[in-house]
């Protein structure tokens, strides 16, 4: 099989990987909104402004890249989820001077050609955790999968941690019982406020550069990551939306939600080489929360 | 005069600074607090959750830093100042080795010693520009001041924009008439958001590595620049304290206020610089505003 057909294939698969897990969370909206159709009772004592919308959706905006390609921003602002987004882009280009050093087989050619996922969602409920998913597949002279996931609750819940890793682990499992170790380990290390010396929330995995020589293995892995978003992070969703919350926990909410905005513009690669690069900061920066507070 | 004495000289000026700025800004709560004192009326339909509390003023908050010096925070949450924080430290130590190759006269000598005073302002009324102000005196082998200040409405009103610059501009000149123009488009160079393709609000000036061989000149400048903050600042305050505004305005100050965020977490030199080194992280991130909106 040709690079372009694995690009190809690629891409396709980021998209579908958006329709289903876009579906996947419209699905929970529709049943807070029409809890008669669903298990859950109405959340007592819930603060939402928007009560009286009926079933929010994904709003897709399609962009395009001046130097090649674009993508796809799809935002829900939601009665759940407050503000979710999930990107998907494919781009090529040139990498600048600056930015080849950086990146494995760019230096003798700096063209690059780049598709993935990524989103990010903020729920209304400090109860419900936030989370980040990202898969991508580079081409430079080389080529390779990265991505991961990561749950950031505002306060963690050992249940909660314990049934997101173990979630993320089956799937890494299968691939190679190596995986999950390490690129728990990975995850840990990258998502590090080492200004406040804390983590930014209770981890799952990253993984970078993953070439091991079988391109059907490596975008199988990839795959199963994505498939494994809406298996680890739906049911946390579920079990915790409906329990009210205090005010109390909403103002400490939105005071986590100020690392998470100090992690992505201080530290986080992919929003800090999109925005010094001329990307869609609008898509870039859809991952920051929609309310924040600094003491 | 030692070197020795500049400092003592330089670092006495920012604390005394720092006083009448505290008071200046206190002044301007308890006028509001009080309006039958003074000639302002209280504003229509404000909604701050605040009202019944008497004349906030700033609260001191010292701390050390374990390489050698320290500092002290002041913070003010206000009916008018929605969050004020007014920083004086005096630090000295060795920079690292990355750092040095970026400072003047650091690469023969990693020691450095450094003074300043730093405060942004915050009010809660969209109609009410936000502040910031620096001034700075740095030792390592060479010796200089640097600083500035520059406004940020949210809103421009022309008229304001005007009284602020022509402020500025009458301190600068009565040192030197070539200082406005040149500070002035440093400040416009500086304080812009690349990724937004626009500026951070309306400037003002910002120089550095002001050094021209008079110390006691370069010193009366950058006194003068402190001294002109209040005289720059504070009619603007006055004049809009009062004025009603809408939820609507509101929503766009916040909005605008994450503009702030992005800014000093992406950009700016003295945030990164402070918070990879080591620096006080409350201090330094008190320049962030207190409640905040991305879209």
């Amino acid at each position: 099989m040709t690079i372009t057909q694995h690009q190809q294939r690629a891409s396709a698969w980021f998209r579908e990987l958006r329709d289903s897990i876009c579906a996947g969370l419209e699905e929970i909206e529709k049943e807070y909104c029409h809890p008669e159709c669903s298990e859950g009772s109405p959340a007592a004592g819930d603060p939402s402004p928007l009560a009286q919308d009926d079933n929010p959706t994904f709003t897709r905006t399609p962009w395009s890249r001046a130097e090649g390609g674009g993508g796809e921003m799809s935002v829900l602002k939601g009665l759940v989820f407050e503000k979710g987004g999930v990107n998907i882009s494919t781009v090529h280009g040139e990498f600048s001077e600056q930015f080849r050093r950086e990146i494995p087989g760019a230096s003798e050619n700096p063209h690059f050609w780049a598709s993935g996922i990524s989103l990010v969602i903020h729920p209304r409920s400090p109860l419900v955790p936030a989370v980040h998913l990202n898969t991508r597949f580079i081409c430079t002279n080389k080529t390779w999968f990265g991505g991961g996931m990561d749950l950031t609750p505002i306060t963690p819940d050992e249940e909660d941690t314990e049934f997101f890793h173990a979630a993320i682990k089956h799937t890494c499992d299968k691939h190679d019982t190596a995986y999950y170790p390490k690129f728990k380990h990975a995850c840990d290390e990258y998502f590090f406020l080492k200004h406040r010396n804390e983590p930014r929330g209770i981890g799952g995995i990253f993984y970078d550069y993953l070439n091991t020589g079988d391109w059907e293995k490596d975008f199988a892995f990839t795959q199963d990551v994505g498939r494994a978003f809406l298996e680890a992070y739906a049911p946390l969703v579920r079990k915790h939306l409906h329990e009210p919350w205090t005010e109390e926990q909403r103002a400490h909410q939105l005071v986590r939600r100020g690392r998470y905005v100090e992690f992505n513009l201080l530290y986080d690669r992919g929003t800090r080489f999109g925005l010094m690069t001329g990307g869609n900061t609008e898509a870039i920066l859809m991952s920051l929360p929609p309310e924040v507070r600094w003491g």
